[in-house]
């Protein structure tokens, strides 16, 4: 199963509208992050109709990072492209990954941004892949309604593909064979250890300005959020930076 | 290229929605046929944003079948089953029907019904076929913008590979190149970094026997070869690994 993560978003009703999309299509783990208009909104529960649970249990938190510490991977959804060093999967593809990689045991989540602004590249930086969803170039701009709906449309058409494929034969029951591989890191254990790069990096005079340290630390925490890290490269990479740090 | 029609729509806004999905997914030919709230509707031109052009354009008509005078076949779209002698194609498979249709010089039109009741059984009658949404099946009902949503995404994703506009094979995962990403690392600039860092380690302590050392050290390389780093990031990388030296 997949988690939704709207991040500050800005009107009750679209709000009421994802829940709805959500719960037309089989999902239910809402996360909302900041929303501009405070939490419980009356205006999300109106526009929910038969899906107020949903908006019930939702979680609240104040960040993207707080909200997404159990998950392993995270899709950001962007209409335009970004400067980043990062995959982009059309809807399509994202969602044959995420099948494939939920059916592995990992827990997935897909951002959606602010109505007028998308996410922020901090927050974009955070995710291992772009997920883009094709439209007619000169009218790209879909809202959060809209592309929250067509993500779970596409979720619930493809996971149901694949539980009629399991049912019907079991050559195809296993789509990603983890090997005796360490699982795979959760958010927050990358972000535990992007916090000590980042303390170490300090202690190192890397940030030569302020004003640059934003981009380049954004640089850093694309590298390493994209690269599908296991527990067990995250403690390596961990022990890296302490052997390093301790070297003079 | 397909037409929308709307058969006694009761909201303005839900129109401007529909239009709104046309023009995100390269459609145009919407026809209204004895709107509610009478026409035009400034509710639907607000909800409409870009796509009002579409609201000025689209045709006003009393019944179903004066609207659809010219056009060859039509879609019903419908979320219950119906008590009638007609193939019923899940949407995928019905948008799938229509471009071969179309491809042979067909006009088609998709009929929506009102947002309460749906199509009555004489509209549905006029139509060739019953389309339906596949939803979760506890929670079926979607709405009008909903609805026309999915509709125009899937006829917009099946036509245009049909038309194979979309050149590149998005089947893999594509490292977004805009235009000032810096271009990929060669295997050498990797080699140099992951030199860099071997020595470093090893100055640090990091590898605490002999016997471990080439097993840690190829999982160390295993996360930077999987990570599509570019130019830049060997860069920054390097930059890290001095600044984590310098501590102390």
């Amino acid at each position: 199963m997949i988690a939704f993560f709207l991040s500050r978003p800005q009107l009750g009703e679209n709000i009421g509208a994802v829940a709805r999309a959500m719960q037309n299509f089989g999902l239910k783990d809402l996360r909302l992050i900041a929303p501009r208009d405070g939490w419980p909104n009356p205006r999300a529960f109106d526009m929910a109709t038969h899906a107020t649970d949903i908006l019930r249990q939702a979680g609240l938190f104040s960040t993207l990072a707080d909200a997404s510490g159990d998950v392993h991977r995270l899709y950001a959804t962007t209409a335009r492209g970004r400067d980043m060093n990062k995959p982009v999967l059309a809807l399509e593809d994202a969602v044959e990954q995420m099948v494939a990689e939920t059916a592995a045991g990992l827990k997935i989540g897909v951002v959606f941004g602010p109505e007028r602004t998308g996410l922020e590249n901090d927050e974009v930086a955070q995710c291992s892949t772009l997920l883009t969803i094709p439209t007619d170039p000169d009218n790209a701009s879909l809202n959060l309604a809209q592309a929250s709906l067509l993500v779970a449309y596409e979720w619930f058409k493809r996971a149901g593909q694949v539980r009629n494929l399991h049912a019907t034969s079991s050559k195809h029951a296993s789509f990603i064979a983890p090997e005796q591989q360490s699982p795979a890191a959760t958010q927050a254990q990358i972000a535990g250890l992007l916090g000590q790069l980042e303390e170490s990096l300090e202690a190192g005079g890397f940030f030569k300005t302020e004003a640059m340290r934003p981009r380049m630390w954004r640089n850093i925490t694309n590298i390493f959020t994209r690269a599908g890290l296991s527990e067990q490269e995250v403690n390596t990479l961990r022990g890296v930076i302490r052997a390093l740090r301790t070297y003079s």
